[in-house]
Formats: structure tokens, sequence, C-alpha cells
């Protein structure tokens, strides 16, 4: 059976020409969608120095014995007015008012605050401190460089990110679209929203789960029905979504039993077919993946926890590396339990603070079909080494949800 | 000088009887929204005891002995549908075929997988392989007992919620409303959005920033306004802010130099006025504080960081703790420098991936003006003790951003 990394580097293989979509967005419309190019400043930020506090613009080294006892008297050439263009020249023995963020004249090097200054009649200006050259201004381009990266294609953009573009003078950023999805769930026991389900029925809840993974990382479901396990129906529900939308999932009917139709219906609408069945992980072992017409379809167990996870393990990750996304969600965390699996496995947890560390705890043992081991989880450890296992005391990588 | 913390229990002193509002929103539509009340599971779930493969419904006791060379013959009562009510019972000796989710008929205790077993004749089955009680069975309550919560008031509803929610047949959640903000920017040398800068000048970026990090954790912005550094259009921006919002944001204008206009303003209108004017902390020791009409007004220090750090540390904690917002977004990682500032220090740090653990180093040093060094931040480290301060290799607390 395939390991995981090479099931997804055999999807990777099959669909890294899938086409991928641009948009212009504004930037705080921008926000968690991936940018689909270097962002760069074209200017200077600040485009001038400027003065960090209210005071005076100086040379430096004509205070450098001023103290208390000992000021400095200092020709005093006016103001440069916030948001102006300072016209005077600082020479040796002279000063000018600036207030924060005034422009610095030409010919100053520092500023002295102006709690250490007193005016001493209109025309000059007592400095009772001495400064560094360079202190309390702001230099030309020390926030931003002319040419500098701002954010790299890849990269998700964040609130952090708003002020330095908004300084840079780029409003509009330009993003991948969303990869539209459409989801099928199948099985005969399952009720959809709003029907109280009777014995021997529950309620289908993967879909609703899978949609909001998908929306929360930036893709959009353009169809989610329930069909019931009807070959005929459930070929043309699939033909509909293979029709509407980049990427389709099924949920259910992956496994060998007699209404596990997944892996005939793909093969029978054109294209390759199913390229992919069964992945040696738990959960999510009978994991199907195909092909058709040109559009990849993934076959997901019904149990609610494996198709949360091949989410997270194989789809998003198909999406990101077709987005070239840079975007890893990983804490460290010291584990709390012991586990020799059989199988390749990702294990929820669920994190709490220790006395050094974050801890993680398994958010459940053994039953695969917890919708609540996912609401209570943090995130999932990847136990790759079934032979060494993970022991307690151990430092894990967490993937976050 | 009040502390951080002293500041943020007088703010809570005059503000924890702000009205907060509710809403009903869909599941799906509630995603990244507090949670407004404990919602609880009202049903088990499952509601009946379910198979989770395809295979027999049997008594564990009538198969222990088998094995390969031994088989155990059991009388074969017919399938129980997946989705249909099981109305045979399973007595010694007996099975039934059931599918993945199919209730468990009465009288069985274990299933045994179709793989280990054979269809010996129409009414009778060959088993290979024995079972222990419970085996490959999903209990009634197993995922959700009635009376369990989902999730709790003040947690935010995430997508990893979503599948147990509509397991317990919810659809709709009860979340607090979006706070409105309004945002005054000052600063005669600010230029909005869209306007090129002239000599002097720069581009307003704090209310973009703060725009940026409201709505990402949920609020609202309804006002935002560039004011020239004038008394009287300030004051009037100042009366229509408070109207229209539930907390207003200043920034800029809030040092000690001639046009710092915050602290007069506020005190101008209706309200008991600025209560704090200064906290021992860096960057955004001159936050002032006031109450105009009943509602919180805060003016920032304009420099980019502090704002953005103030609104974390300051205005978010009061509008997570007026919502009861049990939120917490800490990692810890290893510091990569030493520091010993002065005063309570919050200082922007860049995670990278280190041997054991993440490494934190500073975003930025001296410059508070750096709207690049919000950008590659990924949070912020509180050094609150500035004797001990920080030493290179010591476990922090890193708030995320």
């Amino acid at each position: 059976m395939l390991s995981l990394e090479a099931a997804n580097e055999l999807i990777w293989k099959k669909f890294k020409h899938l086409p991928v979509g641009y948009a212009e967005v504004d930037v705080l419309e921008g926000i968690d969608r991936i940018v689909a190019e270097d962002i760069v400043s074209n200017v200077n930020v600040p485009d001038f120095s400027r003065s960090m506090c209210d005071g005076y613009a100086v040379q430096a080294g004509d205070i450098s014995t001023a103290n208390e006892d000992n000021p400095v008297l200092l020709e005093h050439l006016g103001e440069v007015a916030s948001g102006e263009k300072a016209t005077m020249e600082v020479k040796k023995g002279q000063c000018a008012y600036v207030s924060t963020g005034s422009m610095m004249p030409a010919g100053a090097d520092a500023v002295i605050m102006v709690e250490q200054t007193k005016v001493q009649e209109k025309e000059s200006v007592l400095v009772f401190k001495s400064v560094i050259k360079g202190e309390r201004m702001i230099l030309r381009g020390d926030d931003l460089k002319a040419g500098q990266i701002i954010i790299k294609r890849g990269e998700r953009l964040s609130p952090r990110h708003v002020g330095a573009l908004v300084a840079a003078g780029i409003y509009e950023v330009k993003v991948f679209t969303r990869p539209r999805f459409a989801i099928i769930s199948t099985g005969d026991e399952l009720v959809d929203i709003g029907q109280e389900p009777a014995a021997g029925q529950i309620r289908e809840t993967n879909s609703y789960a899978l949609q909001a993974f998908i929306t929360k990382a930036g893709g959009e479901v353009v169809r989610r029905v329930l069909v019931r396990d009807d070959r005929k129906l459930y070929r043309q529900e699939l033909e509909i979504a293979v029709e509407c939308a980049d990427i389709v999932l099924i949920s259910g009917g992956c496994s060998v039993g007699i209404r596990d139709f997944t892996a005939d219906v793909i093969n029978s609408l054109p294209g390759e077919g199913v390229f992919i069945q069964g992945v040696a992980i738990r959960p999510g072992r009978p994991l199907i993946v195909g092909e058709c017409m040109g559009k990849p379809v993934f076959g997901l167990p019904g149990h609610p926890i494996a198709p949360v996870l091949l989410f997270k393990i194989v789809i998003e990750k198909l999406w990101h590396r077709l987005y070239g996304c840079l975007e890893e969600d990983v804490i460290r965390a010291v584990v709390d339990f012991d586990m020799s699996p059989s199988l390749y496995t990702h294990l929820l947890v669920q994190l709490e603070k220790g006395e050094e560390f974050i801890k993680a705890k398994p958010a459940n043992l053994a039953n695969p079909a917890q919708t609540s081991a996912i609401s209570r989880s943090n995130g999932y450890i990847w136990i790759k080494d079934s032979e060494a296992g993970l022991c307690r005391g151990q430092i894990a990588e967490v993937f976050s949800f």
C-alpha cells in the first residue's frame, strides 16, 4: 500500500498543471487570501528623514558638551510645520523646531527633545543635554527600502502586513482565486440538515465540517449534496460536481462493501479514473483518488475524523502546492502519552499549558467516529515511525487545526 | 505612572457594564464568532449502537474459540439495511449482516468483519476469528452524550466544532454581535489612501492596520476618518464617532506637543473624560483612555507599532472580557537574544524552527516607526521583569498576532 508521501507525490504529478486563477483585491478584503506574486515596495518609507519627537533639529556636534549646568545656546531658525517641506538649512550653531513626524531640515543630524531645552528669546534656544548623531530621528528608507519585498508569493495576507502595504502606497494585491469545491456525501443511513433522524439513521455531518475547513482555508464550496446509495443517482451527481468545481470530495462509499460505489463511479466518467485506492495511514486508509475530466476527485471514508484529517494532509496540501503556499502552522509540544501505532498515524491532540511547555494529550484513543474528538482537539501529531512511536516527555510537532 | 495591569483593571471597572448584543447565526456563518452561551447537545450521538464496518453482528461469546482451522458456524438472520431499524434479535448461535453505520440488532455485542467470514449456505455463516465484546461497534452516546457541552460560552467557533454541532442537530448558534469601532487618525503630515504624499508628508497607515486587526478579531469598523490637527474639526469628528460606534480609537495627538489635542477634546465632550494618561509600558507609553457619553475612547500614539500592540493588550482585552472570551493564543518559544528593558516592554518577534523548539528573534530593535517590523513579526513577547529581562536560551510565551 502507498505511503502518504508517495500518495501526495503521485497526486502532485497528476495535477501539478491544474490551472490557477488570479484576482486583484483591496488590501483589507484580501486578508487571509494567498498572495499570488511577491509584493514589493516601489518607494522608500519614509521618503525623507523625520523627527521622532517634538523638539529641535540640531547638529549633534554642537551640543556634545551641553548639560544642566552648562547649556549650549543655539540660533533658532523657526519651525518645520508637520506635513510641510523643510526649507531652511541647519548650520553649525543653529536649530529648528520640529514636531513628531516633521521632515528633518537639511544639515541637522539629530533631534533634542523639547523637554531638554528652553526658549531663551525669540531667536535662540538653550539646550541642556547632549544627543548622539541620528538620535530621535527616522532615516529615509528606515521602514521600507525601495525594492524591498513586503509579502512573498504564497504567503497568506495577514492584518500584520496591512500597515506596511499602505505605507508603500499599495492598496490592491494580486491573490489566487478561491478554489471551488463540490462535496458529495453518500450513505443510506444519513439524513440532511433539518430532518429528524429515525431509528437507524444519523445526521450527515462530514459535508458541513469539510465546508467549514475549506472556507476557513480560503476555498469556496459551490455544491454540497447528499445522495442515496444508488449508483445511477450517484454517477449523475459526480458528473455535475466535476463540471462545476475545481476539486470534488466524496464522503463515504470508499470501503469494499456492497454499496461502496465510489471507485466504480469515478471510473465510469471520462478521464483516467482511480489511480490511488488505499494509503498506509490511520485514519484514512481507504482513501480513493482519481481523475475525472481533468479534475481531482477524492473519495474519503465516512467516519468523521478521517475526512477532516485527509483534507489537511492531502487535499489542502495539493492546493497549497499549486498556489506555492509557504504556510505551515506548526508548534512544538511535549507529549503526555505513550503510543506505538502499527501504521502511520495522525493523532488528534488537545493542548494545555504545561510548566515550561505546551502539553499535548490525545483527543480520542480508539473511536474513529467521534465528531466530539475533532471538536475538542487543537491539532494533530503525525506519528511516522511506528517502531519508535511516541513516548511521554518527547517533543512533537503539532499541526494546528 | 500606571502599570499595564492597573490600567486594564481601571478600564474594566469603568466599562464592565457596557451593553453587549447577541445574534443567532447559521453554524457555517458563525465561524470565528465568539459564542454567547454554552452550546449543549440535547441528544445522544449516535442515538443507537452502530456497526463500524461491514460484517456480522454477533454475540462475542459464541465465537471465542473461532480460528482458521476451527471456524464457528452461526445461523444467519438476514441483513440490517443501512439507515433502517434493526428488527431482529441476535440470540446465542445467531448473527445478522450489518454494513458500516448500520444499527446493531438487539442481543449482538460485537461485529466480526466480513473478510473473516464465509457464507456457507443461505442461512449460515462460517466465522474464522474471535472478537472481543464491543469490538467494531460504536455505542449509543459514544460520540456525544445528551447534556454534554460542545462549545463553552466565550469560545470562538471553529471549523473543528462544526461536525459535533451538526451531529447534535444544532444548525444555529447564539453569538455576540460584532462590536462597532470608529477610528479617527490625526496628523497634518498624513495623507489618505489614493493621495500622493508631497515632501514632508507620509501615508496614513494606522487606521488601515487597526481595521484589519479589528475585523480579523471579529469586530466591525463603522467609521474611519483622517482629520487635520484642528481642534474644532477634531471635536466634531469625535462626537460623530462616539455616536455611531461602541468603541472609539484615535491614532495620534497623544503626546505633549502643541498639536496634541486628544486629551482636551475627549474632556470637552459629555462624560467623565480622560481617566488614564500614560501607562508604564513601551511602546505605548502616551496611551490615553477616557469616557465620552458612556463609551470608551482610546488615544493611541501615532508610531505604527504602538497602536497595534495596544489594540492587542488593552482594547481587545476589554472587549474579550466583556464577552467572557476564553481565547488565549500563546505558544512557547526559546528566545534567541538578551534584553533588559527599563520599562515593561512588548517586543515584536519573528519565529523560526529551531532544533527542538521554535526560536524567537526580535522583529525590530529600536525604531518604533516600522510598519515593516509588524509585517515580519509573528507575535510579541511581554518582558515584565525589567530587572531580570530576558536571556538567550530562556523559554518565553509568545502571544500570536
